[in-house]
């Protein structure tokens, strides 16, 4: 593999159960029944172990929203055209979709990569990492060759750097792509080893016949790709697409520099897992935001290990319940820095 | 009944449905698959509904904490002592507890208000409202008088009245009360008939000797109280406690001036049962925040016909779960005021 992605890997360490232990210590010692805080508790613990710091700092955030465009839109998997793609990366440019308005609530920095759409955008609208103009059709031939796929988790090792040297320390992932789920339940079923239609779903609204449709086209794909696909790049680079092996870096990268890395829902998850085959310890340095409707989720949480804070049946994707869990992980930092504890505030603890 | 408390009540109205649809409506026109922002969208209708506007206004938000003593607590039924709701209303003014924090976090307004604690918190501090030196105990008798539950209906319509001149449109109920728990656990099964086992739970945190104390002095003290007890009323003089009845005031007012009330956990829930059942169009005015670990607060949700928005463990109170959904709600509403539609951003809606 490549150097590069190799000395990423490399550089991700076990985090450290210390500064959790720590930090629990400092909740403790808060005003309130001990553990009455809940996951929120357990979720400052999580921050100071994945940095090494106890309290866990200030959250500076930002979403990384990767998109690109899938060869196997071609199969008619997809309840909107391949055009969408490029649409939304113009209307993330304007400020005027969803994660725009949640990361403005959240008060998170939303950067938005073109990994690769059919039509790039307009030079200067988002900042372009382009692989190529889509991957190719995976239910005829690999989405990607294996060098593409370095390239774009390079390219997410990259974005990921340099949001960190400007002082981000929470990354949350986000994507857009249409088709992407059809990728993403790929994946899914090679990595995991379980049945398509088990973790194949509806993505943006397809209806019964389509979503029959769907996982046949994936079934179909695994049966040609899995002799040939034995690594987990190689598997990526079978299924695609750009913008998840773009994820893959930016998760390899963050958890290099101790840096948290937020999920978002089905297909950032599905980034994240195949960053975890690459280097298990980056699991450690993950965390859930919420539950999505998509079916293959909550397979992917369980192989991650992971517990979404909340779930309301959502289903957008492109950083969407990422960006809306980051004042949950705002709020269990400040529990920790500005809580008085028991001897301060002049409270009996028991 | 007090004439006053009457006059509340029959200002409460139905929500307006119309409302609701026509932010649905605007939702289904923006950059998403339809629906696919979920129990968001749901949350944005329901605001509509609530206020009679759409879009739902932006949010002005405050949470009000009410705190009183329990003359229970000389039944031992509490892992503290009584003296700490005294402490806890000087932290609350200092700014050090968890309600604090998280309501800065959230941009609310936190008004703190003495409904009766034991010992009186220093004039200036906290807003009092006192009804009087805690409740007596509902072991040998009725918690307080049906005059001074009105009273204290009436001090909760006041504090909302204020808050609401002031241009609060969101108000949440917080509350702080060492035995609040066995009061509102005794409240609950005798509004929904059911056994105490089933909605009594640990509270701050007592040992299961302790609990089955606590669950046999509410199943005798239902045995006493029940057959002078009929109205809501005189179930709620019976069993307390006065930040409870200060509560009750605060759904009624809030429901009659349309404004969205933002239950907490367990305690807060009872509150807004009480209010139900004097005026059931008070139901349409509330909003679910967190599941609480507390045991009864899942019948009471049912009962008030709630899903809340997440659990994270957490049984705090203070209004701890309400200010953290808070973020939620002005997410919901920023997405119908931000968000672009596919005519204006140029994108393909199938």
């Amino acid at each position: 593999m490549n150097h590069k992605i190799e000395h990423a890997i490399a550089h991700v360490r076990a985090t450290n159960d210390a500064a959790a232990a720590a930090t629990q210590a400092l909740l403790n010692a808060k005003t309130k029944p001990p553990g009455s805080l809940g996951e929120l508790e357990g979720l400052a613990c999580r921050l100071a172990a994945i940095t090494g710091k106890s309290p866990p700092p200030r959250l500076t955030k930002a979403v990384v929203v990767m998109g690109a465009d899938h060869g196997v839109t071609d199969e008619g998997i997809s309840a909107y055209p391949a055009e969408v793609t490029a649409q939304m990366l113009a209307n993330f440019a304007a400020g005027g979709a969803a994660i725009n308005v949640l990361g403005r609530q959240a008060g998170a920095t939303v950067l938005v990569v073109d990994m690769g759409s059919r039509v790039p955008p307009p030079d200067g609208t988002v900042l372009s990492k382009r692989i190529g103009p889509g991957t190719r059709n995976f239910a005829h031939e690999p989405a990607m060759t294996e060098a593409q796929a370095e390239d774009a988790i390079l390219a997410g090792i990259e974005v990921a750097r340099g949001l960190i040297s400007e002082g981000v320390n929470l990354i949350a992932l986000g994507e857009m792509g249409i088709g992407n789920t059809t990728s993403a339940s790929a994946l899914c079923a090679a990595l995991l080893k379980v049945p398509p239609a088990e973790v194949t779903g509806r993505g943006t609204g397809i209806d019964d016949h389509t979503l029959a449709h769907k996982v046949a086209v994936i079934e179909s794909a695994l049966v040609r790709h899995t002799p040939h696909a034995q690594t987990p790049l190689q598997t990526l680079a079978a299924f695609g697409g750009f913008e998840i092996a773009g994820l893959v870096g930016v998760c390899l990268a963050g958890a290099a520099a101790r840096v948290p890395v937020l999920l978002d829902g089905f297909i950032t998850s599905v980034a994240a897992l195949v960053a975890v085959r690459l280097c298990p310890l980056v699991q450690q340095h993950l965390v859930a935001s919420h539950r999505s409707v998509e079916i293959g989720h909550a397979a992917v949480c369980k192989a991650l290990q992971l517990t979404p804070l909340f779930d309301l049946q959502m289903r957008l994707g492109e950083g969407s319940g990422a960006a809306l869990a980051m004042p949950m992980l705002d709020a269990a930092v400040a529990i920790v820095h500005e809580m008085a504890t028991f001897a301060s505030a002049g409270v009996s603890s028991h």
